[in-house]
């Protein structure tokens, strides 16, 4: 028996009771025995019994809904990505619903079982910064499940999906802040287990190394909540001494760097004058905070409408993505606002 | 036959044709000609077939998933009730998925279909800007499936719903203004078809009612898209001539107070001295922008909690809320920061 396909009427034969009473034990139902329930879900377990891949390989009609499962909605980054998904979802006659994980794996795959027992007919994902591991998803892939990943990616062979160049876009932001003059430039960095953190980690290396200034890795600080209580703390203790003090910042989303703002204003610090600052994201309340934040502008609605359209595409079978498996990497632009001139 | 009750045996046995076929037109299958597809569906609609309604009261197992409608999740407020209905919905072993409406009653009807068909166990809304009319909730609450309402009050006798005291909150807010020593108070107001907007205006009459300040209804204007740019133009033209210009503004939400503060320092109009403001919701950013804004601070992680706590009561029937329908009002809580104190 193959992974994965063990059946109901498996386990009932196996374990010699009916079939009604192998699905009435793994929906924990009343009237069956605790003993039995332990039973049935122990072998359901042994056998690698997936209700959903059953469900997934004997469904025949569409349900005209795409399941969308994101980190956090109150990010104005996915919000964005959202829209995009939307626009093209509504004009194709599709529905979306939407699961956040809050950064968790378990709910994660929660929402992920949720989604499949509700039938949508594809999934969009930007993972949390738990998963390290992509079985949950490398299954359903296998299983022909059309899925395109966005923002996040996976390490899944083939794994179609939507992503920018953070590499690109943290190079120009760091060759900004040169240009600009600063020296010492702090990277308040994201997660180090996502590639977009590292990406990003390695455009500032890069500018550094072309401008011929050494990487000092007392400047490079991981603030892996991404608010802006973690990156006010680390910030003030980075620039409440003024020996060797860094004078510029540059942080892996505008939270983290509004959060340095405040420390830096909080230490009488001046921006741009002593201290330049650029964000990553170019959230709404950017360009109204004071000095506006520069940025690097991510194109969240393009992401949507591109992961979307592919998508579609792998649903209505229209292009053979398993024998061509694009991955689109989309450019970012730098937003140069007060913050970082002062020339 | 009564309305909504008809069955596909009933069509069928209407136009003589079988029942697979009035499913399969019904679901827009090829192999069906366009012909009996039509009359298939003019008669469906005349008779007002429901099939979620039907699929509703066949039901007999719990899916253990929630469905919440919102408007947009962009907006922080509804975010951090998103965030209270998980944390309830978690740990009772409920997942949880969302439907954005963009404030259109189009997107908000066809996001119950999908729900419906994804059978969810119960629903959560905040129903959109466009919604005046109201049927398509109470026909379901009709079949008593389990809906709570929250932040946005539907004309719905009986609705079971979580809202804020919006009109206390505006009162607050305004009051303080004039303690500060403002006269001319604008109100940049929300969209008259909601409650909430209002309540809000009523809180902000009252006040000036208190202070013997005569409203002028030319100090009140709606913002009904609620962005930035809208509120400042609006702000831009009011302030624009010194003549008999007003000292303050109460915003209805956070974002419109941020495009009046933009708006203001065009014209080198100086925060609080010059004219005070005061938004609504509490945003993210509000805290980080300069000056930082007062705002009225909702209960967005309660309401969520409150929400979901009744609703899953409903759910398992542990409380009667048909012959006793509970409307439960937080408070609000004026934040004052800089942005409106001058004395």
């Amino acid at each position: 028996m193959k992974l994965g396909q063990a059946t109901i009427k498996d386990i009932a034969r196996e374990l010699n009771v009916s079939s009604s009473t192998v699905s009435r034990a793994l929906k924990d139902y009343p009237g069956i025995s605790d003993e039995t329930k332990r039973r049935v879900k122990e072998l359901a377990d042994k056998l690698n019994y997936r209700p959903n891949a059953v469900a997934l390989s004997l469904r025949k009609s569409k349900s005209f809904t795409i399941g969308v499962i994101i980190p956090e909605v109150v990010h104005f980054f996915f919000s964005t990505v959202i829209s995009g998904i939307e626009e093209v979802a509504f004009s194709n006659g599709y529905n979306v619903i939407l699961c956040q994980t809050n950064e968790r794996l378990d709910r994660e795959k929660s929402s992920i079982d949720t989604m499949l027992s509700n039938q949508i007919d594809g999934l969009l994902v930007s993972f949390s910064k738990e998963t390290t591991e992509f079985d949950h998803f490398s299954k359903l892939m296998d299983l022909d499940f059309p899925i395109v990943f966005f923002d996040r990616l996976p390490e899944i062979p083939n794994a179609v999906n939507v992503t920018v160049n953070d590499f690109e876009g943290a190079y120009q932001a760091v060759k900004h802040l040169l240009e600009q003059g600063y020296k010492r430039i702090v990277h308040l960095a994201g997660p180090s287990n996502l590639a977009i953190s590292k990406k990003r980690k390695e455009g500032y290396l890069k500018a550094l190394a072309e401008a011929g200034i050494e990487a000092d890795e007392s400047l490079i600080i991981e603030c892996p909540g991404g608010n802006e209580k973690e990156s006010f703390d680390v910030t003030k203790q980075l620039f409440e001494n003024e020996k060797n003090r860094p004078d510029a910042i540059f942080a892996h989303h505008d939270i983290v760097a509004a959060g340095a703002m405040m420390a830096l204003k909080s230490l009488d610090l001046r921006i741009p004058e002593d201290v330049g600052l650029v964000g990553y994201s170019n959230w709404q309340f950017s360009s109204m905070i004071d000095p506006p934040l520069s940025t690097v502008s991510q194109p969240g609605f393009k992401i949507g409408e591109t992961a979307i359209t592919m998508l579609l595409e792998m649903i209505d079978k229209k292009r053979d993505y398993k024998s061509e498996p694009v991955q689109v990497v989309l450019d970012t632009e730098l937003l140069v606002r007060k913050s970082s001139v002062r020339i």
